[in-house]
């Protein structure tokens, strides 16, 4: 181990020349124009897969952008990691708001300035180097692996979705090795371990069944946003608990132990609230800030429509009111069933008054791996011994539909090792991605392989 | 009076062919296309006025279009009569959907179809021909009468404003007399006594000082939409009564013989809902429908928005919510002292976790007479002879913000003689008026005269 630590060490600045390469590829999923980038991304991944030492590294075809995949087979009786990234990047605009080009990497104070450096071309670049460290030093690894690597992750990870439960075989592995997640924190050693689902419905309320003179008909008919208000003020109480009958049967409840660990991670209230802009926080009566946005299901209006949305005042009683609502689901809550309760209870609820719309738009299913899964057990005593502190056990608020896919499908745990910052811009102008982070998750991902090996 | 009722009813073609006339002209006061027409709509007025025996006819000029003038004034110890009417008229778009063209007046099934038929051309001259008739016949009015024509009506009629309160002598008078409203149903002599008034508001809240993720955040901060729904849902209760404290204190009760008169009135609840295609009518617990649209307060959702309002699904937990919110009031409600009242209790009932903004955008005062006014019991009997059968007595549940700048400044009670139907497509295409209305109107305008004067 200590030569796969030594020669990662030393070879530090010509993996940063790597992604530096790297980083100069537009590879725009979403914008036919880049289609040819997209293809200059994928090869350069293959190139890189094969110099590391990898075998059966292809590019495969698929109906958007192709996929990477690699692997070596060779530790019989060790367990399977498989290694998932994306080689794809969002937009850049507004161009303008950007110090540097996006596709110019520049370093400045310990940091790389590109799109796609932390989401994800940087972040999965780290595998690809601690495998390479492994052959250039042992010859060999101490487990089997596999990568697989997309180029759709931005637009949908659609195609991906196909390939996995059309190759269960090909992909079957122990646990799924993702970096695409931030650090709690600068220098803090971090696994996710949870992701929450979603739900998401629309409902639209029809009165009268054109605008009307609010004179002349009004306080003689319902109004479907006066109506559409009361609906939704129903929803929620005031202690931030959701209405809707059986919501929570499935709530999987924190542990004491999960409980323990957020409330042992530096988190202040009054600095998340000055963050915001907002006087007060406010959510679920018993839980903590972290509880509320990590571990517990919740209910947002995402946008409300209905009559005359101009300047000024226009006297109208509507036909119409819509809102879009979501719920984030915790494990082990249905987005099916959920949104069947939903619907249930708002026809309950509903006067006759109005006629009732509702449309399931979107759902995603939550995740959380248990602490004592053996690949999450692995990675924490990697990052400790990397980072030389404990690792801190955090979840995520929203939803990694493909993170779900994998676990579905392969029945393989997610190890999400996420080297990244919430601060680093992503999806934004001037994104970048902390070299030092990047340096440590090539580290972390080649004790991970050493210690999940055992 | 005989002499005076033989006249019209020998003239009755002669007044068609001359409304037809005047219909003509495209006398849209909100296009800047149509300034020249607006004067000749105005000339026509003026040489109409002249040519029925009124003196000092005359066009002032403001800085919009123009007011036309004229009075008799020889009935000393007799009462004065202020004719109000106007000679503009709406666009006439979409023009496609008229049957014919909207300045080519043509009669059909008994009415006459141009813009402006009803609302409000044949209208305000059925007032001009009944003077005739008297200066005709007799000679001589038996009151004092004095017109006031405006060119600004469908456009809010501001110069009119201004103008009545700097010519409060010019304009006194015992009552103002109106045709501008509708009767209750073909051939049902009506008057009506009351209009609502208005208080039109807009609350806006901010929560987070930007758009947030609602996976990332939701659970932890407020949600303004949601916040904004609650807020509306407090103020009206599940008896659409409003729960802003002292909203009520002012509303002057029905009385019995007002209630007695609207529950005479044919109406159909069953027909009512069926026309507005709703399952069921909802509204102020213990009043009628016509006593909530026309002389109850309320409270109705004009408009909202926030966050995602475009197709499909965006997980956004926004930073703003607007609503407009106007309520409708009777008699004596004050609209500023209602939007004060609103503002406290929106601001008590909102919570921390919010900023909250109040504009208060509009305001109209309601009005009602007393139905013991000799004007409006002069009027009724006059309706009641000419049509045969006892007037009916209904409100308006709209604001007519001149009739109670009339009545406010001049000290006059209005008489709202409306000859139209509310079926006659005002404001819409294929406007018309009903010529035998027409033809009743200028009996009706006679016989008030007459019997105003005693």
């Amino acid at each position: 181990m200590q030569n796969v630590v030594n020669y990662i060490n030393s070879n530090k600045e010509s993996y940063v020349k790597e992604l530096n390469e790297f980083l100069k590829i537009p590879s725009i999923s979403t914008l036919a124009e880049n289609k040819k980038d997209m293809l200059a991304a994928a090869k350069f991944v293959e190139q890189k897969l094969n110099g590391a030492g990898l075998e059966n590294v292809r590019i495969i075809e698929t109906k958007g952008h192709p996929l990477v995949y690699a692997d070596w087979l060779h530790a019989p009786g060790k367990p399977t990691v498989l290694v998932y990234g994306h080689y794809d990047v969002q937009p850049v605009d507004p161009l303008n708001l950007w110090d540097s080009p996006p596709f110019e990497p520049k370093i400045k104070n310990g940091n790389i300035y590109a799109r796609g450096a932390t989401d994800d071309k940087g972040q999965m670049y780290m595998h690809i180097k601690s495998v390479e460290a492994y052959f250039k030093t042992v010859g060999t690894l101490p487990l089997n692996i596999k990568f697989i690597i997309e180029g759709e992750e931005e637009i949908g990870s659609h195609n991906l979705e196909v390939f996995v439960s059309k190759n269960r075989d090909l992909l079957k592995c122990d646990t799924v090795l993702i970096s695409d997640t931030s650090l709690y924190g600068p220098g803090i050693p971090t696994l996710t371990y949870g992701l929450r689902g979603l739900s998401y419905m629309e409902v639209t309320l029809t009165g009268p069944n054109r605008d009307l003179h609010s004179g002349t008909f009004g306080g003689g008919v319902d109004n479907p946003i006066n109506v559409l208000a009361k609906l939704i003020s129903k929803l929620m109480d005031d202690n931030g608990k959701i209405k809707i009958p059986g919501f929570y049967d499935d709530v999987l409840k924190l542990t004491k132990k999960e409980r323990e660990n957020f409330k042992a991670l530096p988190f202040s209230e009054k600095q998340y609230a000055k963050s915001l802009g907002v006087k007060e926080l406010k959510g679920e009566k018993g839980f903590s800030t972290l509880e509320r946005v990590w571990a517990r299901p919740t209910l947002d209006c995402n946008g409300i429509y209905g009559g005359f949305t101009g300047e000024g005042a226009k006297t109208v009683l509507p036909s119409k009111a819509t809102a879009k609502i979501s719920m984030r689901l915790v494990p082990n809550q249905d987005p099916k069933k959920i949104g069947k309760l939903f619907s249930k209870y708002v026809k309950e609820i509903a006067p006759n008054t109005v006629k009732l719309e509702i449309k399931d738009l979107h759902g995603a299913y939550p995740i959380a791996t248990s602490l004592d899964d053996k690949a999450t057990i692995a990675a924490a005593d990697a990052l400790a011994k990397v980072f030389g502190k404990k690792t801190v056990f955090m979840r995520e608020g929203g939803s990694i539909p493909i993170v779900v896919t994998f676990a579905k499908i392969l029945k393989a745990a997610p190890v999400l090792m996420g080297m990244g910052l919430n601060t680093e811009n992503l999806h934004s102008p001037n994104e970048h991605f902390n070299l030092n982070h990047f340096h440590l998750g090539i580290l972390s991902s080649a004790y991970f392989l050493d210690e999940f090996s055992k």
